[in-house]
C-alpha cells in the first residue's frame, strides 16, 4: 500500500516479502527512465531467483534490455533459475554480447595503432551495439577504452545514445571521464547520474578537477558535492572554489609537497620514502620556510643527482618565482610557456605558498582559449556542444544572425539611397557586391592579424603608428592592383570606361577603410574590455559594407549621372 | 697595398702597423653596415689608445655610434686617451648610459608585477633608446629580460629597430631567443649574425630547438651548422634532422635517460648522483632491456617514494606506451592532453627507444596549430611576421584577395543574368545583399562547427548523418524566424507583398543550402587531404553567394514580373 518512498527506513524493518515486490517494481521503472546505472543497483539487492522471476514477468522487448544490465558473473546463476523455455534465448544473448575476454585482459589497452585509423571503428561499434540494444557490448567497449577517449565518444555521440553508453560507464571510471568533457556536457552528464552516484564518481577526482566540475553544475548540486566531502579535502576545496575561475586560483591544486631550505637532500628523500606517493604530475617540491612563505623549488631532477648532504638552499631554484593567486590565466600560461615550466608555485598576498599549478591544465587552458577565439569569431558559443538540442542551438545562432541582419539593413538602406541611380544604371548592381566583398577581405587579414597581435602581446601602444603604416602601406599596394583587374574587368563587361574608374576609386577608398578599420576595431575594443575575437568581425563587416556600397553608389551618382 | 682580405694568414705575419690600420677601417666599415656585433668583436682586439685614436678621426655621428659599442669596463680606459676635448663629452654619454646597476643585480629579474602592466613600458624604453642611438642601454634593458620576453619585443619591433636591438642580444643568449621567435624571424635574425656568432650562439641550445631552427634555415646555412657540432651531438643532429618536422621524430630529443628493469631502486639513485644533472624537463627515466628495447618508464616521484630495494621492474610503468617515431604529431598532442603526460618516451618500429617528447614542445605544437587555424581562416600565412615588408605582405595577401575576386566575379555574374529584372524591380537590388550575407553568417556556423569536430575527432563517419539532421533543423527554424523577419520589413519598406514572399523563400533556401555546404566542404576537403581551415570560408561563401543571389533573382523573374 505504500507506494511513494518504499525505500523508507520504517519499511525494510518490515516483512521480507514486501521490500522485495517493491524492489523488482523499481527495477521496472527504472528501466523504463531508462536509468541503468539504478537498475544495476537495484539488480544487486535482489536474489538470482527474484531476478529470473521478474525476467520471466517482462515483455520480450523489457526482457532484453534488463538482461543488458545484469552482472556477467550473475548470469549463470540467474540463468539457472530461468524456465527452460527462457533460458536458450538469453543464453544466446550473453553468448553474442562480446568476446569472451577476461576483466583484467580487457582493462589492458589494445596493443598497438590505438590511433587516427582506429578511433572511427570505435565510434561505429558503440553505436551499432546501441543499435542494437547490446549495452552489455557498449559497457565493454567503453571499459577498455581511457577515459579521455571515452569522453570523446561520448561528444561523438547524439543525445540519447550518448545518455544511453554514460549510463554504461563504471560509476568509478565515471569521474574522470566527466573532467574530460566539454563544460556544458559535463553539466549535463553530470546530473543524469543520481546524487549518491555522483559522489561516488568524483571521490577519486583531483581537487582541480572537481573545482572545475562544481563550477559548471547548477549552484545547488554543486553544493551538494561540496558537503559530501570531509576535512581537509573539504577545507580546500572551500578555499579553491573562492577563486575565480580564470585566475591562478582555479587553476591551482593544494598538493604542493613543501620541504624546508635547512635540511639535507638526504633528509628529504628520507621524507619521501615515508609519503609513499607523491601527487601527480610532481616535478617539484616546494621549499618554504616556517611561517609557509615560498622561497624556491626544488626539482625532483635536481634531488635525485644531489649528494645526500647537501643542503636542500643550495639546491633549490630561486628563479622560479611563485605566481600570485589573482594572476589572469592568460598570463599563467604565458609563464608556463616562457620558462618551460611543468608545474608552478602559487602564493597568497603575502607570499605564502598555497598550492600550485600543473601543465595539464595549462594546455588545457591554451587550448580552451584558442578554440574560443575560433567559435567566436563565428558567432558560436565555446562550449557548444555539437549535439545540443536543435532548439537550444537555434536560439544561439540566432542571435549572431540577428545581429548581422541589423548590419545587412543598414548596407542595404545605404543602397536604398541610390536607388534613382540604380534604375538608370544597372551594371552599378552588378558590381556592387564586388566593392564590399574585396573590401572585407582585406579588412579581416588585418584584423585577424592585429587580434592575433594582441592575445601574443606584439601590438602594444608603442608601435601601432607603425602597424598603422605598414597595413595602409599593404592596402594601397593591394588596392592599386586588384582595382585595376577589377575595373579592366568592368570595362570589358559593360563597355563603359566611367564605370571602370568609379568601381577602381570605389575598391581602393575601400580597402584602405578596410585597413584602418581592421586596426582600431580590435584595439578599441580591448581598450573597452571587450573581446576582439567576438564582436570584431561583425562590426568590420558593417563599415567595409557601408562604405565600399555608399562610396560605389555616390562616386557614381556624381560622376557618371 | 692589400686592400681585400686584410685578415688573410700572411698579412698577420708582417709589419705590426699593418693589421692593427686595417682592423680601425674594418671597424668603421662595419659600424656603417650595422654590424655591430662585428664592431664588438673587433674592439676586442684593438688596444684602448687605438680605439681612442679612431674615436678622434670619426666624425661626431659615427663617433657617438661606436661609443655605444665599447664595454663598460673598457670605457674609462679609453677615455684615459682621448683628447681634454673630447673625454667630457663622451664621459657624458656614458653616465647617461642608464642606471648604475652592476651586472650581478641586473641579471636579477625586477621583483614584482612583471605581467601586462609593465610590458608596454619595456617595448616603449626600448624604442625610444634606438630612437635616441644609445644602444649601450638597449643592451642593458634585453639583459634583464628572459629570453622568451627579448624574443616577444623583438617581434613587437618594426624591422630596422629590430636588426638594431637584435644586434645588442649577447651572443650566449642569442640562440635562446631565436629559439622563441617564430620561424621567420628567427630565420631572418639568424641570418643577420655572422656564421661563427650564430655557430657559438646555438652552441647551449638544446638538441630539438636546434633542429627546429636548422629546418627554418637556408640549406646550406643549415648544413654549416650541423657541421659545426661534433661527435655524438653531431650524430643525433643527422639523425634528428632525418624525420619530418610534423612528426614524433621532429618533435623529439634525444636525451632520455635508461635504466635497467632488474636493478633496485637504490642503485639506480647512486647512478643518477653520478651523472650530477638530468637533462632539463627530465620527470621520468626510462627502462630499456639489453637490447634497447623500451619497457616501461619510472617516473622520478616513484623513484625517490620507492624503498630503496624496490626494482624498477616493480615501480615502472608500463602503461605509458611509447609514441611511435613517425607519428602524427597532432596525434602526439593528443595524447599529451589525454594521459596529463609531462614528457614520453619514443621507439622506432623495432621498439627501441630513441627518444623523449617533453610537454614544452607539446605547448607550443598547439599553440602553432590553433594559431594557423585562425589565421589559415582569413587567408593569411601562419608565420606572417606582423612587421614583415610591405611588399611581401602585399604579395602574400594578394593571392586571398584574388581567389576572393574570383568568387565575387561569379557572384555578379548570377546578378548580371538578371539585368532585366533589376531594372524594372530596383528593390531587388537593394535587398538582395541580405540574402547572400544571412546565408554566408548560418553557413560559416556550421562550417566552424564541423571544423572543430573534425580537429577533435568529435566529427567522423559514424555520426555524419546525424549532424546533417541537426544542422538541417536549426536551419529550418533560423531559416523560418529571420525569413519571416526579412520579409516583414520589406513588405514594410517597399509595400510589395510579393517582394516579401520572394526574399522570405530565397532565404530560407539559401540558409539551408548554406547547413548543407557547411558540413559537406570540410568533410570534401577532409578526404582530399586540405586543411578544411584553408578553403573551406571561401568555398563557402561562393556557394552562398551563387545560390542567394540565384534564389532571390531567379524567384522574383519568375513570381514577380
Amino acid at each position: 500500500m505504500n507506494d511513494d518512498n518504499p525505500d523508507d527506513s520504517h519499511d525494510t524493518a518490515g516483512k521480507a516479502e514486501a521490500p522485495t515486490r517493491t524492489l523488482s517494481e523499481q527495477v521496472v521503472k527504472a528501466l523504463a527512465d531508462g536509468r541503468n546505472k539504478r537498475v544495476r543497483k537495484l539488480l544487486q539487492r535482489l536474489h538470482p531467483a527474484k531476478i529470473a522471476a521478474l525476467l520471466e514477468r517482462l515483455d520480450p522487448e523489457q526482457r532484453l534490455a534488463l538482461w543488458q544490465q545484469i552482472h556477467g558473473a550473475l548470469e549463470g546463476r540467474v540463468l539457472g533459475h530461468l524456465s527452460a523455455e527462457l533460458r536458450p534465448a538469453l543464453a544466446h544473448e550473453s553468448h553474442e554480447d562480446g568476446t569472451p575476454e577476461t576483466d583484467s585482459a580487457a582493462a589492458t589497452p589494445p596493443p598497438e595503432g590505438d590511433g587516427g585509423a582506429r578511433q572511427p571503428s570505435e565510434l561505429e561499434a558503440v553505436r551499432s551495439a546501441l543499435d542494437a540494444g547490446k549495452l552489455k557490448r557498449v559497457a565493454k567497449l567503453l571499459h577498455r577504452m581511457h577515459p579521455a577517449k571515452v569522453a570523446g565518444l561520448l561528444e561523438a555521440l547524439p543525445p540519447t545514445e550518448r545518455s544511453q553508453a554514460w549510463s554504461m560507464v563504471e560509476t568509478e571510471r565515471a569521474g574522470r571521464v566527466l573532467s574530460f568533457l566539454h563544460d556544458e556536457i559535463s553539466a549535463a552528464l553530470a546530473q543524469e547520474l543520481d546524487l549518491d552516484d555522483l559522489i561516488a564518481a568524483v571521490q577519486p577526482l583531483e581537487l582541480d578537477d572537481l573545482v572545475d566540475l562544481i563550477q559548471t553544475l547548477p549552484a545547488e548540486l554543486g553544493s551538494r558535492l561540496v558537503l559530501a566531502t570531509t576535512g581537509s579535502r573539504r577545507e580546500q576545496l572551500e578555499s579553491m572554489l573562492s577563486y575565480p575561475e580564470e585566475s591562478a586560483g582555479g587553476l591551482m591544486n593544494a598538493d604542493a609537497i613543501e620541504v624546508r631550505a635547512e635540511v639535507k637532500a638526504g633528509t628529504v628523500l628520507r621524507y619521501l620514502r615515508l609519503l609513499e606517493t607523491l601527487p601527480p604530475q610532481t616535478d617539484m617540491l616546494m621549499v618554504v620556510d616556517r611561517k609557509g612563505h615560498y622561497q624556491g623549488a626544488l626539482r625532483l631532477s635536481v634531488l635525485v643527482t644531489a649528494s645526500l648532504d647537501t643542503h636542500v638552499a643550495e639546491l633549490m631554484q630561486r628563479d622560479i618565482a611563485g605566481i600570485a593567486v589573482d594572476t589572469d590565466s592568460r598570463e599563467v600560461a604565458r609563464q608556463f610557456q616562457d620558462l618551460d615550466l611543468m608545474s608552478a608555485p602559487v602564493v597568497d598576498g603575502e607570499g605564502r605558498l598555497i598550492g600550485r599549478i600543473t601543465v595539464d591544465d595549462v594546455i588545457d587552458l591554451i587550448r580552451e582559449d584558442s578554440d574560443r577565439t575560433v567559435m567566436q569569431m563565428a558567432g558560436l558559443d565555446d562550449e557548444a556542444d555539437m549535439f545540443a538540442p536543435v532548439l537550444v542551438s537555434s536560439r544561439r545562432r540566432a542571435v549572431w544572425l540577428g545581429i548581422n541582419l541589423v548590419t545587412a539593413f543598414l548596407a542595404a538602406w545605404v543602397i536604398g539611397q541610390f536607388q534613382g541611380t540604380l534604375e538608370q544604371l544597372v551594371a552599378l548592381a552588378v558590381l556592387m557586391p564586388i566593392v564590399a566583398s574585396m573590401g572585407g577581405i582585406a579588412g579581416s587579414q588585418t584584423l585577424t592579424l592585429v587580434i592575433r597581435g594582441l592575445a601574443l602581446g606584439q601590438v602594444q601602444k608603442g608601435n601601432v603608428r607603425v602597424l598603422l603604416n605598414r597595413e595602409v602601406g599593404v592596402a594601397i599596394l593591394n588596392g592599386g592592383l586588384w582595382a585595376a583587374v577589377v575595373a579592366a574587368l568592368a570595362v570589358v563587361w559593360f563597355g563603359d570606361w566611367g564605370i571602370g574608374g568609379v568601381i577602381a576609386a570605389a575598391i581602393l577608398l575601400n580597402m584602405l577603410c578596410a585597413a584602418v578599420a581592421g586596426l582600431a576595431i580590435p584595439l578599441i575594443l580591448e581598450r573597452m574590455g571587450i573581446d576582439p575575437a567576438l564582436a570584431g568581425s561583425v562590426i568590420l563587416t558593417t563599415v567595409t559594407d557601408v562604405v565600399g556600397f555608399f562610396a560605389f553608389l555616390g562616386l557614381a551618382t556624381v560622376l557618371l549621372l
